[in-house]
């Protein structure tokens, strides 16, 4: 059929195959936490959003910034990082921190994923937090989806999976679409924990960790579905991510 | 929980942690079509299977056995190699090609998840074709369980998934677990494809592939839950599969 659209999900990085996101949006994925504290970040006033991979990478680029109106944020294995102003933890960036300012911000597997899409046309990034918002952005963009999850430390996840089959529902309702197995999985997925986000949140490996670590808290903020009607957007030269579409027309969340 | 077994699903080999698979028992999975087609050779009579990752590998192994003792079967893109004996559909294998022979077996996906998995202490093959009969070598073995998917062509498998996730919910009978998300996800995906078995496999992009190529009836042989009561396994030294241990007591397929 000529007019399915494609709808891929991958569900780590390094299972994107070369060359794939060419002429594609990109969705990209780490509920647990990178891509909830960017939402909260961008919602709370941050202009930008700089992603780097490397801890001294994201120091040299705060250092070039203006004193001032730069923040330095991450983490490593979950912990924040010694010298930097915040962690990873949603609650942290407040407007009160935020408004104005830059975030740099290094995470272990969320910055991984942000720049292996950066290969796609466009990179919208999601959370269970910007959910609708991301679903109608989608639905308006007539390009194939690739959905690219940022797993945990190399391993597949439970709550990016989980997401990515939340938009596959979405898109499957919109048209006729073409899926690769990883979306058929992800979409199954979704269907048997979409009622108890919460819990498996809490069930999955890197929500298991985030409890050992004391962010019980970080897991309920991240399974707050629609809490933000805005969608960051990666932008070039230099590489950053800032509010792209805001609004939400209505709720795509169908439990 | 000390007592809590562990039950890891790889959903393809390149994801298996290094050192990951010492002191356990492995399961290799290519349900389209290697593990099916080695669990059909050695029910047919074929004495061992030899996997071999390359083609020239396998041609420099048939040459040094016995002639008309020897059979080279195999595939490429699911193509039939020139030259070869016999190609990878379970059909070929009947008992009067088989029978006493050493099978020489090259395949894209599973000969590769098989060397994979060699790093186990025990190594089991499975399909749907002998599903209860490796859920009772599981049962009886104590040891932690990975199941190491093939996949297609370097990408995430619906089938091979769908059988790693019904290995998880027989173990999640048997006693406690410990799951990695994968396991999660494949179990998820068991449950909603459970009672559609063979749309499911040919909804895959392996089974979509099977069916361009004219192979419709190797996917309804793959199909056949419990056809079989054996269960190869890896011996070394050097490196075949044969039949390990043979009988089901009683049906572990629940629909």
């Amino acid at each position: 059929m000529p007019d399915e659209r494609d709808v891929q999900v991958h569900l780590l990085p390094q299972l994107v195959p070369a060359g794939a996101l060419a002429g594609a949006v990109a969705v990209v994925i780490d509920v647990l936490r990178a891509t909830t504290t960017i939402v909260h970040a961008l919602a709370a006033g941050c202009r930008a959003v700089v992603p780097c991979a490397e801890i001294e990478e994201a120091q040299a680029a705060a250092g070039e910034m203006r004193v001032g109106r730069v923040l330095l944020g991450g983490e490593r294995g979950g912990s924040p990082l010694p010298g930097f102003d915040l962690g990873n933890s949603p609650h942290e960036y407040t407007a009160g921190i935020c408004r104005g300012n830059t975030l740099v911000l290094t995470t272990t597997n969320g910055t991984r994923a942000l720049l292996r899409a950066a290969a796609a046309d466009r990179v919208l990034v999601a959370a269970f937090v910007n959910y609708s918002a991301v679903c109608e952005q989608l639905r308006q963009d007539a390009r194939p989806v690739h959905i690219v999850c940022a797993g945990t430390a190399g391993a597949v996840s439970l709550e990016d999976t989980l997401l990515a089959g939340a938009f596959v529902d979405c898109l499957c309702q919109v048209g006729e679409v073409r899926l690769n197995d990883a979306a058929r999985l992800a979409w199954d997925g979704f269907e048997n924990h979409r009622e108890l986000l919460l819990g498996a949140l809490q069930l999955g490996a890197g929500g298991a960790n985030l409890q050992r670590l004391g962010y019980d808290e970080d897991i309920r903020a991240a399974a707050q579905v629609d809490r933000f009607a805005l969608v960051p957007e990666l932008r070039r030269d230099p590489l950053r991510v800032e509010v792209g579409a805001v609004g939400i027309v209505k709720s795509h969340w169908q439990k």
